[in-house]
């Protein structure tokens, strides 16, 4: 795939690197600052194509959104039209009191609005950046799960073999909406790296026994459900 | 420990027997279908007391409130003064619509309001009741985590205790607060295991590698954080 990256941090870093290793042809956009460019290219290695955001999206057919809750509107903006894109989006509405929303809408649905051409696909925004740098056997054969949700099938489909080709285990969180219940994981994750000091090298991995085949019947299982 | 379980639904009843297993002593409210009583009494065994909610409250130091939502109110109303008991609430804030508090408050906090006299610890409410019942090696020697949170230390360390006697790995997430992104979790898990068809026997387990030391330093791991 092409693929463009929007955010020069160490998560779009990370999995452009990553997916550059699975022969996918990546482009970066050019860090806001640009003396960081020097160790960021290093970091991803010699292969790496560089751009404006502008160039970034007329070269990919698939855009990571990787930058902070509030530079999502001078990305876009700078960006450019994302019609007919996949959008895959793991930025977090995080700020200085926690999440700044959710119940009703979430990160995800409100980059949505912003650029309604394009399918915004969530994922990777549970899983600390750190470990796409680790060593391929960090957690052996049992990678960490990344949930994605969205509302277009092929662009999920998209995302899911990226999800693989970055070495972790996809998981379908159905659509869009569901940002709300996965956008509040990622404050957990932090509450738990940060606050409780367990580090960044934790991850979560959903575990489904081969022997489970039964689909749930009914919403009777969590407590407080509402059967 | 001398246990009381408030609601008799397939949590209270899976854990209360699990509870009783380790030695600890455990006391059940009657269902409030008494028809329902023989098939409830025979998943738990012969050795269950019963009890009206009072005679629960007042035969235990810790108490496990696992009622829907909508019945809480109800619930903690039938069980009188709470004060100086550990209250364990899975309690989800599950409606027709969803999550009914979230962002700026949680189920947790709101049955914290309710009996102020409690030491409040959220827990158990992201795990699917069925895997209380499974055969102890459904995921092998990883068992599932449950998260937990809450402002009573002495209160927390009881719990941690009682997660681990029911087979399960416990992981402080701090304060009671974070019950705000601890519940969303728990919506999540119902639609994967229901709207996603993935069923009932799934459970999340935190992955934290041996070799994994270093505290994380900032807030600037997860995309979209507030650095």
């Amino acid at each position: 795939m092409e693929i463009g990256i929007i955010g020069s941090g160490k998560m779009g870093a990370g999995l452009g690197r990553l997916w550059a290793k699975h022969g996918h042809h990546v482009m970066f956009n050019y860090p806001r600052r640009p003396e960081k460019l020097g160790a960021f290219a290093q970091e991803i290695g010699p292969d790496a194509q560089w751009g404006t955001p502008r160039d970034v999206v007329r070269f990919a057919d698939v855009v990571l959104l990787a930058v902070p809750w509030s530079g999502i509107g001078d990305a876009l903006s700078d960006a450019g039209s994302l019609d007919g894109k996949t959008l895959i989006s793991c930025v977090n509405p995080f700020g200085p009191g926690g999440l700044e929303v959710g119940l009703t809408s979430s990160a995800a649905e409100e980059i949505s609005k912003l650029v309604p051409g394009a399918a915004v696909v969530e994922a990777f925004n549970t899983i600390f950046a750190s470990i796409l740098y680790s060593s391929a056997d960090l957690f052996g054969d049992k990678p960490p799960t990344v949930f994605y949700c969205g509302d277009n099938p092929e662009a999920k489909t998209k995302v899911a073999d990226l999800i693989i080709d970055a070495g972790l285990q996809p998981v379908d969180a159905g659509p869009l909406q569901n940002a709300r219940y996965i956008e509040p994981l990622a404050m957990l994750m932090m509450e738990l790296g940060h606050s409780q000091r367990m580090g960044a090298d934790i991850a979560l991995r959903l575990m489904h026994p081969a022997a489970a085949t039964e689909p749930l019947k009914g919403a009777e299982e969590l407590a407080g459900s509402r059967s």
